[in-house]
């Protein structure tokens, strides 16, 4: 399967994301981190193994290179979220949340999202055109071309 | 690192669900599927490497195992998404819109989410406890330990 290639988003998201060394750095991207050093440190990871996830989120528009020079030293590369890789913070809250539940630790979840500035705590859910939630059990993927009726407010 | 290993429920559960296969296994369960053959020919993967990420899933409480039998041919194994197996349905939703928005398929999305029934359309938000949608930019990721102030209602 080709990067892009194919009608499903689904799969064409994971041709970039579907690695789970590319979740880690999108949350420590999404915690703050932007030297390779940081990334390096924090997950343990290879850094022929983390030089190519961070090089294939910046290919697609997830991370932008910018660069950065602390006194006496050269000038090095750093990594930020774009606005599209901000948005992912949808999904990997999707699977902390699920993860909490599922795969519980035993000393409780380590972290909860909450509005900027201790607001309230947010989850995420579906939620329909009028505002309401809808139960994840009620949810059906339709073809589209198969949505016979239009869509309506 | 190990499975379950941490405190991160995102890479707990990425120790279940990091990699592009187990992912496309759920989209195809989601949509239906329970038999090998049926995974196998839908996403063209060496069966080798489906049982491999079944057989992980059915171990993690994602799939469960279960027998059928054709008229005339012996008994064979099915894999059927569990309750918490469905709860991903949140998780792939999440990808899939990002990826129609970020990574768009040039005649646009295949799929859309609807209330069962021909329902309205759904999509994925952050909803805090009163039921307002929140937008992502504004949700922050607090450490457990950090949270000073009581979680009120």
């Amino acid at each position: 399967m080709e990067v892009l290639d194919g009608p499903c988003s689904i799969a064409r998201s994971l041709s970039v994301l579907g690695e789970r060394w590319t979740f880690l750095v999108l949350r420590e991207a999404l915690g703050g981190s932007t030297r390779f050093a940081q990334f390096r440190d924090a997950l343990g990871v290879a850094p022929d193994v983390l030089s190519a996830r961070l090089a294939k989120l910046v290919e697609y528009g997830v991370m932008k290179k910018v660069s950065y020079r602390d006194p006496g030293s050269r000038t090095r590369a750093a990594y930020e979220l774009t606005p599209a890789g901000r948005e992912l913070q949808v999904v990997l809250a999707a699977l902390q949340e699920w993860g909490d539940v599922h795969l519980p630790w035993p000393q409780g979840p380590n972290i909860e999202r909450r509005v900027a500035g201790n607001g309230p705590v947010v989850r995420v859910v579906f939620m329909d055109e009028e505002g309401h939630q809808v139960d994840p059990t009620d949810v059906v993927a339709v073809p589209m071309a198969a949505a016979s009726a239009p869509v309506g407010g």
